[in-house]
C-alpha cells in the first residue's frame, strides 16, 4: 500500500456545492430515480473476504475511493464557467475521444458554453510560445474520435508554475483538464498548490494518460487495451518473420518504462511469443543460467524464437552513471532493444551459429493509433466522470477506475508510486506457462 | 440480488483435494513465492463503503464469490485424467480461444495428455448421431485463435441427459468443459445432478458464453469486447448510408434478447446514433410521446436519423399468444428490426415525406468474428481458471470475473436471472445523452 | 465489340482549346520533359499480336480510345470557371475520394476557386426539394478520403432535363462532373443534348460509379476492389457458421446486379466457397444435374457448404410479368438470397436431411465502406484525369482505364452495354477449380 | 526498351507438347467453347496508336510478350512429375498465396500429386544445411493464405550451382518453381543453362517477388498493393506524430531500393505527406533550393512536416568507396532514414528552430502482412499460370502481367534492367502536386 494513509484519499474540494445541476433539473420529471453520487459514496480498495475480516476487529474503514459520478448538487455556475484543456507528453491512444468527451460533456450535460482547448502541452499557457487557444465545441469535435493523436497538439516537460497560473487568471479559467503522464499531473499538483495559495477558484482534475497502464490504484488507463491491440499484430509480423529464416530471431520492443503490462499482454495475446523481457523481472544476459544461453537452447531446438521486450527491461545491463532524463523528468532508457539486437547477433556468431536476427521498434505506431471500441468507451467515461467532478468542485483529482466503478483520486496518490506486474501473480504466471521460458534467467539461486 | 442466499454462492466440490500439483511441485524451487489459491480466498459482491457499514452490524459475512486460481492440491491425478470439451448454441467470437485455453492448460499446465472435444454441441454424446470426438492436443489448437467460430462445431438444444451421462461414462471422461450459454449451463447442471445420482467421480465445469454479456455477478462475458467493436464498425456504415440519402434512415439490428448492451456500446463506441432502442427501455411505436413522432421530429430537423435496436426490444409491440421457442429453450423473438424498417416505411409514407429506409442486420457477421487481443487474453485466464478449478475436483460451477478478479459460482446462481441494462444508472444515462433521443418514448405519464 | 463503329470512339469537344494551362506554365522551367497529352494520342482496344495482324491488311485504323491526361492548351479560363459535382444512385466505397480528388484537381492544377457541390443527386437541381448548393474547397475535403459514403448526399433517379440544364443555366455552371451509374451516366447525356441544343458553353464528364465493375471498356471501376475486399472477409465469417454447424449451410448474397464480377473475386480471394452462383452462368434449382442436388452431395460428403450468389443470379427461376423497376431504372430484382434460404430449407427438410441454413446479405456494409488504399489512389486519379478532359473542353465523356492507362470514352459508348464475366474464360474457369463446382448444374444437355 | 531485341522476348521450351491437358480432358464435354492458349498468341508490349502507326511501315512484328494461360497440350505426364517449389530472398505479403496457388494448381488442375517444397531458399538444395523437403498437399496449404511470412522459410543468397543441380537430378526434379527476386531469379537463369548442359528433363518457372514492384515489363508485382497498403496506414500514424508536437517532423523510411514506387502510392492514398524522396528523383540536402530548405520552409509556416522516403534515395549523399553488398547480391544502402532523421535534427538546431523530429521505419511490419483479397487473388492467377507454363513444358522464364493480361517471359529478359518511376510521366506528376512539395530541389539549374 505504498505507506499511504487513509486521509491521503480525501479528493479536495474548492467549496461546498449549492447549486442544483442542469441534469438533476433536465431529468427531475422524466426520471425521478435516476442515480446521483454524493460525496459519502466509496469504493473500497481490497474487496477481499480476507480484508474484510481482518478490518471487522478495526474501528477505523478501511482505504477506499470516491465514488466517481454526477452530483446532484454542483459548485460552478455552467453560464459562468469557462474551461480549459490542455494534453501534454507523448501520443496514446484515445486523447482525441477524452477530448470529445470532455467537450461534450461540459456542452451538453452541463451547459457549459465556454471551452478552450491550450495548444502544444504546458507550452500553451505560455505567452513567449505564442500558441493560440483554440475555441472548442460538439462540431469541432464531432469527429476526432476517429483519429489518432491529439487536436490540440503535445509537448513534453513542465512551464515555470507561476506564469502558468498568470495565464489561469488572465484567462479567467475555472477548470482545468489536464491529460498527460505522471509528471505531467505531478504538475499539475503544484499548479494547484499556486492556486491555494492564491486563493483563487479554480479547479484541476486529471485524466492519467500512460499508455503503459502503470497506475497505482487503477485496474487500467485510456489507450492500453488498443497499445496491445495494435502490437499483439506487430508480434504477429515478428513471428513471420522469426520463422521466415533459419535460425530467426525476431525482437519485438514495446512501451513499458517501469512495468511490462504491454509486452505481457500482447504476447498472451498473440502467444507465439518465447521470451517476454521485462522491467520487473531482473535478467542475466551471460552465463549458464542467462537469457542468451535460454535463446540459443531454442533456437538449436526450434529453430526460430520471438523475443518481447519492454523498453525499461534489462536497464541493469547498462553502465550506470550517465542517466539522462528527458523533458518530462523521466529516465531516458537506454535502448534496450538495440543493444539486444546487437548482442545477441555478437553472441551467435561467437557460438558459429548463423543466426538472422530481426529487430522492430513499433512504439510510433502503437501509441499514434485510433483508439479501439473498447477503449472509445472508456475515454468517454472517463472525461464525463471528470466532468461531474471539476463542475461539482472537486480539484486536484484524477478519474480512476477500480472494481469496475469510476472513482476519484487526489493526484498524489495516483503518482505516488508505479503499478507494476506482481512476478508471483497470476499475470506472469500466464506469460511463463505461455512463453515457456525460464522462470529465472539470472545465474543467482533463488 | 435476485432471492439468492448467502449459502447459494457455496461451489461444489466432487472431493478433497490431495494431490500435489504439478504447478507447485514444477515451481517450488524457481518461484517460491508464487501465489496458490485455497477455498477459503472470496471477493465480495458488494465492494461500497455503505454495503461494508451495513454489514458490520450483521454476524454474518457479506455475499462473496469464491477465488479462482490455482490451488497447491488437486483431485485428480493428471495422469489418469481424461478431459473433454463440448461446445453449444450460437457462435460467439472467442470460443476458440477458449478451447485453445483448456487445451494448453490441461497439457502443459497439469500434464494431462487426455484432451478430447466433442463435436457439434451436445449432440456429440449421442450415439445416434455418429459424430466422432476428436483427440485434442497443443499442436490441433496451435492456431485457432486466429479464427472465428468453433473448430468442434455447435448445436442448439438439450439432448437426452442419461443418454449423455452414459457417454460420459463410456468414454470414461472425468472432466467435462461446456461453452455454452444459459440454456447449455443449465444442461449441464441436470448433467451433474445425474452424475451425482450415480455416484460417478466426473466434475463439470461452464464457462458461460453469451454474447449479449447478461450473466449476473460477472462484468463481462468473452466474446462482447469483439462483438460490440464489430458492431460498431458496422454503425459507422449504418451513418453513411444514412447521410447518403435525403431523409435517410438507417436500421441497424444488434444482438441483445434480454438485454441491450450490445446496442448501448456500440451507439457510445460511434456515436453517430441518434435512437438506441433495447428491452430494458419499452417504447411506444405511435402517439405523440411515441418513437416514431421522436423520430419524425429528428428526421425533419437533420434529414438522417441512424437507429440501433437490441433483437429483443419493442417485443411488446407483437401480438401475443404465439411464443415460439428456438431448440436451445430460448423464446425466439419476432423480427423487430424488420418490423421497424416497415413501420418506418409507412409512417413516413403516412406522413407524405420521402424518406429512404435501409435496414442492416450484422448479426452472423458479428458472432463469427475473429477474438480481438482484448478478448483473446480474457478467454485464455477463463479457460486457465476453469481448468484450475476442474482439477481441483470443484464441480457444477462456472469462471466468472468479478472486480477484476477471476471467480468460480454454481451453476444454478449464474443462470438465476439475467443481467440487465440499469435504466437509472451511469450506463443509460451516457446513452440518452449521447444520442439525445428522449428519455421517455411511451405515452404513459411517469 | 456490340455493334460499334470506329467512330463511335471519338470524344466531343466543345470548341478548340486555346489557352495556356496552368500547369504546363507552372512546369515550363523547372520541368520541361513533363508529358503532356494530345488529342492523337490513342490506346488500342485489342493489343493482341492477332488483331495487329488481322488490322494490318486493312486500311482503318484499329478501336482505340482517346488517351486522357493533362492538356497543354485548355478551353475554359479558369479564373472564371465555374464547376459543380454531382453524387447520384446507391453508395459505392471511393465517392468521397473522387470528390476530393476532383476539388484538389481543379483548384490546385488549374487555380479554379468556384466549385460546387449538388446536393442529394439530380434532385439536387430542382429547386422545389430545396437543397442548396454546397461551396467545396481544399479545407472541405480534407479529410473525407477517410471516410464512406458521400459527404453531398445521393438519390435515385432522374428528373426533369429541361429544368436540370435550366439550373445549370441559372448558376453561370461551366463544367460538371457526374458520379453515377449507368441510368445517371445516360442522363448526363441527355443533358448534354439539351445543353447542345440550347448552345451553352458547358461540359458534362462523367466518373463511372458501378460497385459492379461492369462498365465496357474498362479494367476496373473504382469500389470494387474495395468491395470485394469486404465481402472476402464476410465470406470467411460465413465460412465459419457454416462449420460451425452440422450440415451447416452458409448462403452469402453479394452485390452483382448483371454480373458475378464481386461474388467470384471474392470467391477467388477466400477460397472457402463451394458455390459461386452468378448471372452468367444459368442453372437450375431442381433436377439431377441441378444445383440443389450438387449441393446436396456435398453437404452428406461434408457435413457444411458456402455458397456466394450474386444479386442478380437465377432471375430466370422466379415468375415472370411482373418486372419491377426503380428509380433509377434498373430491373429490381427478386431477392434470390432470401429464396435461396427458403428453397435449400425446404429441400433438405424434403429430403429429410437436418441442417442448419444461414443467410447473410452485406450489402449495405460493403458499400459504405472506406475506399482501401488501391482504390484511393485509383479515385484520385480518375478524378485528376477527368478534370483534365473538362478543362481542355472534352464533353459528354466518361474516363477510364484501359491497359493501365487512362483513356476518355463517350458516354453512350460506356453505357451501350455491360461487361460480363466469360464463362468460357479464364476468371471463371479459376473459379470452378477453386469451388469445385460443377460446370453445369442445368439438366439440359451442352 | 533496354537495347533489348526482338527474339529476346521468345520463352524457351524443353521439347514439344504431346500430351492432351488433363484439363482439356476434363472440360471436354461439358464446356467445349472453353478458352486454351497456344504459343502464337502474344500480348504487344506497346498499344499505343503511334507505335502501332510506326510499325505498321515496318516488316517485322512489334515487340510482344507470350500469353499466359492453359495448353490444350502439355509437356509432362502428370502422373510421373515432381515438382518442388523454393522461397528465397526477404519476406513479401503473398508468398504463401502463390505456394498455395501453386499446389492447388498442380494438384486439382493437373493431378501431380508429387509435390514438395525447398526449405529456407537455395540453402534447402545443399545437403549440408541438412533442410529437409516438405511434402505439400491441398490439406497442407489450406490456411496459409490466411497468414503472412512463408511456410517455407527462406534465405538469402546462391549456393553452388553445380550442387543444386545435383540436387535436383538427385531428387528427380522436373519442374521447380522459384519465387524470388532478381537475384534469385537469375540464378534460376544459371540453374536452368547447366540443366541444359546436363542434358536434364527439368524446366524452371519463376514467380518475380519484389514488394518494390520494379520488374521490367510488368505492370505489378505480386505484395505490391499490400504493401502500399500497410504503408499508408504508417504514414497516417506518422502525420499524427508530427502534428502532436509544435514543429513536429516525422520520417517514414518505406521499401524502395532502386525505386519508389511504394513511397509515392502510399503518399496518393494517404495524401498527408508533405515530401516524398525516391531514388529516381535526386535532391540536395543544403542550399538554397536544397531539401532542408523546402522542409524549413514548411515547418515554419504550418509547424509540422511529413516526410515519406525509400529506403534508396539520396544514396549520393553519402560517401563513396565502401559500397557493401548482402548476400543476395543487392548493394546494401547506408540507411537514409536514420540519415535524415540526424541530418534534420541538426539543421533544425543550428537554425535556432525547436523541432521534435521521429523516425518511424515499419519495413518489417510490412513485408510480414497478409496479402489483401486484391492481391491474393492476383497471386492465384501468377500461380496458376506459372503451373501451365511449366506443365506445357515451357522453361527459364517468369509470370507477368501487362495489358491486364498473364504472359511469359524469359527470365533474362526480366531481369535485365528494374522499373522505375518516370518523374516526366503522370505518377510523377500527381505526387509532386499532392505534396506540393518543389519540383527540383537540387541547385543546379535544369
Amino acid at each position: 500500500m505504498n505507506d499511504l494513509k487513509r486521509s491521503d484519499f480525501e479528493v479536495n474540494r474548492l467549496g461546498k456545492a449549492t447549486l442544483l445541476s442542469p441534469i438533476f433539473k433536465n431529468y427531475a420529471e422524466e426520471a425521478p430515480d435516476k442515480e446521483f453520487i454524493d460525496d459519502s459514496r466509496r469504493i473500497i480498495f481490497d474487496a477481499s473476504i480476507e480484508a474484510y475480516n481482518a478490518n471487522k476487529e478495526s474501528s477505523e474503514d478501511p482505504i477506499s475511493f470516491l465514488k466517481a459520478g454526477a452530483r446532484k448538487e454542483i459548485y460552478f455556475d455552467p453560464s459562468k464557467t469557462k474551461a480549459a484543456i490542455v494534453t501534454c507528453g507523448g501520443l496514446c491512444p484515445g486523447i482525441n475521444n477524452v477530448i470529445r468527451g470532455l467537450v461534450n460533456g461540459l456542452y451538453y450535460r452541463y451547459k457549459v458554453r465556454n471551452i478552450w482547448g491550450i495548444q502544444y502541452g504546458y507550452q500553451g499557457f505560455i505567452p513567449e510560445y505564442g500558441h493560440e487557444m483554440i475555441k472548442l465545441s460538439p462540431d469541432v469535435v464531432k469527429d476526432i474520435h476517429l483519429f489518432g493523436g491529439t487536436i490540440l497538439g503535445s509537448s513534453r516537460g513542465r512551464q515555470d508554475i507561476s506564469a502558468m497560473v498568470d495565464a489561469l487568471e488572465r484567462e479567467n479559467i475555472n477548470i482545468l483538464f489536464t491529460i498527460g503522464g505522471d509528471g505531467t499531473l505531478a504538475g499539475n499538483h503544484v499548479i494547484n498548490e499556486e492556486i491555494k495559495r492564491r486563493g483563487l477558484k479554480i479547479v484541476t482534475a486529471g485524466i492519467p494518460k500512460t499508455i503503459d497502464n502503470d497506475v497505482n490504484f487503477m485496474t487500467k488507463t485510456f489507450g492500453f487495451d488498443t497499445a496491445f491491440t495494435t502490437a499483439a499484430a506487430v508480434v504477429r509480423d515478428a513471428h513471420n518473420e522469426a520463422t521466415g529464416a533459419y535460425n530467426g530471431v525476431a525482437i519485438v520492443k514495446l512501451m513499458g518504462r517501469d512495468s511490462g503490462f504491454i509486452a505481457a499482454n500482447a504476447a498472451l495475446a498473440m502467444p507465439d511469443v518465447n521470451f517476454v523481457l521485462v522491467p520487473e523481472s531482473k535478467f542475466d544476459l551471460h552465463g549458464e543460467k542467462g537469457f542468451l544461453a535460454a535463446l540459443k537452447s531454442r533456437v538449436v531446438d526450434r529453430h526460430h524464437a520471438l523475443v518481447v521486450v519492454a523498453e525499461g527491461a534489462g536497464q541493469h545491463l547498462f553502465d550506470e552513471g550517465d542517466e539522462v532524463k528527458d523533458k518530462s523528468g523521466n529516465v531516458k532508457h537506454k535502448d534496450i532493444g538495440v543493444f539486444l539486437k546487437d548482442e545477441i547477433g555478437k553472441f551467435f556468431t561467437g557460438e558459429g551459429i548463423e543466426a538472422t536476427v530481426k529487430y522492430i521498434d513499433p512504439s510510433y505506431i502503437i501509441r499514434s493509433e485510433v483508439a479501439i471500441p473498447a477503449d472509445s468507451v472508456f475515454c468517454n467515461d472517463l472525461a464525463l466522470n471528470a466532468v461531474h467532478g471539476a463542475m461539482a468542485g472537486l480539484t486536484d483529482f484524477v478519474v480512476g477506475r477500480w472494481h469496475n466503478q469510476f472513482t476519484y483520486l487526489p493526484i498524489p496518490v495516483a503518482t505516488a508510486s508505479r503499478k507494476k506486474i506482481d512476478v508471483d501473480g497470476s499475470l506472469w504466471w500466464s506469460v511463463l506457462e505461455t512463453t515457456g521460458q525460464p522462470i529465472n534467467m539470472t545465474n543467482e539461486k533463488k
